[in-house]
């Protein structure tokens, strides 16, 4: 019977099969070392027998086997056992080499050769980590929010006009019409407050940005959420707080060895995250890195970086809102506040130096949505089908939205998105 | 506080608030009947104060409401409480009337009209159960995965290269050269197999094509996953099996309330789904139904609805597995049957007369996969991300891919895939 790698330590005496790749694999003559990788981890087997031995003479690492042997203790093993007298049967021989040598501690192909061959480099144990912890966010992502009363929905990509953002959108051929690719499933989400009043979806968005930096990429994946009856943005905040305590709670519980491999740091989150006006927070770049940009809209990344570092250094903390920002700078379904109308109810979240969430409360009043809509240029037939969930009442409502990579890149400390993606696509790569 | 309509009976001799929307008002002159929908339910509120009744005259159905009254013990309502002496504030007043009754026990308006109208429609308590019951058929799928050492992934929705299926892809406009919508997460969620042996995605998938039928539409959602180191396909169908029981027993115990709103019958999956090959189900066609089509590649509607009743009435079962169809009907990655090589190692499984599951095992020898390829026409450049990962080494290896709002359909008894998707896409709609 076939074990996972992980499991073996537990049938010590016992002859078991262990399947999987070709790890590494060191011939010492009379007998070798081979380290077979499975979904799971690694183990090693001990071969001494000539015959097994030569059944991997020739073949290269990323080989298929189905080792059979006896899980013997090995006091000076990682983990106490290892594989004897072992029976080899090679399942999917590779006879060219690697382009590069997934099995070394320090992996650090350039990051274009590593994306040509990803499907090769993600084996990768390092890498595969990453995205071991990528799946094990969306979990915890989930399970928080269905606990918390959402209902998770699939909205559509392909939708019939572009208005959140003209530009930045990718046009498609719908049997001989004009579609476009979603670039957030905002409107949808809202729509749907007005059926389960708390709704999240993770899914893709599309952005057909022409800026090509190591914190943008033209396909990601979206963790929103949008939820009714709030005060204000505040119990936005607080429910995303919540939901990243408990990410990073399954991220430490759940992918431990992962966290240990990559050296990670996984911060935790306390009651609250501090929070700050745009308007304070411009004051203390000023005061503090001696930029003015009180006027500005909104923060470059640089901005982003200063007032991480006030937060890590003066309040304690990785993670920071910024609330309030700009009217001129949020989209017209944004609510603006009713004591300053020319900022919003909204808010960032920056993790570590760069923005991973923006979220706030909107507008839920029908005549002030279409009224903001007019005045940002957008035609209320381009958008019927979403106002149509405001003129037959929608309630007070506020949500995020949270890029999963950008999350995952500073969780890591990766610093580049594409390092981050499975299979990335940018203006210039399309495959793998 | 606020309550929701589900935790109300539990609150008796308490002044709660109760927030949602004007479900239905019978204004009965001194007195009237509100019931109130949230998220979770509904619930009655009694007034009998006239300036209270006076804010709700003129005001329409889905008007938002904020009630706060005294919950009472009521024997003669079903939940066994109801709430009085009532205090409302209008959160956001509906001045029109609705453009259908969406409060009616008999909610049955024209296709087209609900689908133009979704936003409202959804709303209607039957409509709304139906996502709720996706919600958990998709939570169900995941945590039977998760448990079974499946790691979840996201993979790319704009593809370099059509391959699977020339003819039913969608164009994009990428950056000036042309890009395609991903017909599936196939060649990903294989490549992905040599990474973490099992892997699922729950996505979209986008089809071009052009056949306009009840059970076709544009965009779907594909609940997939891939598992390595199978010894055949009837692994893959026993995985499918496990999944299946459990996303139903999820449904049964988590949507208890939706199951008995909608009167279904949830079918019970024992051990083992009954399963035919293809050449004996065309026999059965031939021999119970009297139609000849042992000749043809594949089956018909009508023949797999008339596999179905045999299956329901012989074998006692609601699903039925088809083996072995012919190597010319299925995709180039598909593994021949080494025994009878003009069949496939593969299924489809078929829920109440309609396939909802497509899968098998795959080729994972490189020499045999490019070869095969070729056959099919497929140049090696258009897949040379996806033949990296055989040529460095896969396991033997099997998956599926199910469509989720058709299990949803032949579970729920719907007519229509458009019944249960979320504001469909078709070659004549594109929104809401």
């Amino acid at each position: 019977m076939r074990i996972r790698t992980l499991d073996a330590p537990a049938h010590i005496g016992e002859r078991v099969h262990l399947c999987g790749w070709m790890h590494s694999w060191r011939d010492m003559g009379q007998f070798g070392f081979l380290v077979l990788r499975d979904g799971a981890g690694t183990f090693q087997a001990v071969l001494d027998n000539a015959n097994e031995i030569a059944k991997l003479r020739g073949l290269q690492f990323e080989s298929v086997l189905d080792v059979e042997g006896l899980i013997t203790a090995e006091p000076r093993a990682a983990v106490g056992a290892e594989m004897h007298d072992c029976r080899i049967e090679v399942l999917s021989p590779v006879l060219e080499p690697l382009p590069f040598e997934i099995n070394k501690k320090e992996f650090k192909p350039g990051l274009d050769t590593f994306l040509d061959y990803a499907p090769i480099g993600l084996r990768n144990l390092q890498k595969r980590a990453l995205f071991r912890i990528s799946a094990e966010l969306m979990t915890g992502y989930r399970e928080y929010l269905n606990e918390q009363g959402f209902v998770e929905i699939q909205t559509p990509k392909i939708v019939g006009s572009a208005t959140e953002s003209g530009a930045n959108v990718f046009v498609l051929d719908y049997f001989g019409r004009p579609a476009y690719l979603a670039q957030s499933p905002q409107f949808y989400k809202q729509i749907m407050v007005g059926v389960f009043e708390r709704v999240f979806e993770i899914g893709p968005v599309f952005r057909a940005e022409k800026h090509n930096t190591a914190r943008h990429t033209n396909e990601y994946v979206s963790m929103d959420l949008e939820m009714g009856f709030v005060d204000d943005h505040t119990d936005v905040m607080k429910m995303l707080t919540g939901v990243l305590r408990h990410m990073f709670t399954r991220v430490t519980e759940g992918c431990a060895k992962e966290v240990a491999l990559l050296k990670l740091k996984v911060p935790a989150i306390g009651e609250s995250i501090p929070s700050i006006r745009m308007p304070d927070a411009q004051r203390i770049i000023l005061e503090r890195y001696k930029e003015d940009c009180r006027g500005e809209p909104d923060l470059a990344p640089q901005h982003e970086a200063w007032l991480c570092e006030y937060a890590a250094k003066e309040l304690g903390s990785e993670f920071l809102f910024v609330t309030h920002y700009p009217t001129a700078k949020r989209p017209f379904y944004a609510l603006p506040d009713e004591q300053e109308p020319t900022l919003t109810k909204s808010f960032d979240l920056l993790f570590r130096g760069c923005e991973v969430v923006t979220g706030g409360q909107r507008i839920h009043r029908y005549e002030q949505l279409l009224e903001n809509a007019a005045k940002w240029g957008i035609k209320a037939e381009q958008i019927s089908g979403y106002l149509q969930a405001f003129k037959y009442g929608m309630p007070p409502h506020g949500g995020f939205g949270m890029g999963l990579e950008r999350l995952l890149m500073q969780l890591t400390g990766q610093t580049n998105l594409r390092e981050v993606t499975l299979f990335p696509r940018d203006q210039d790569r399309l495959a793998p």
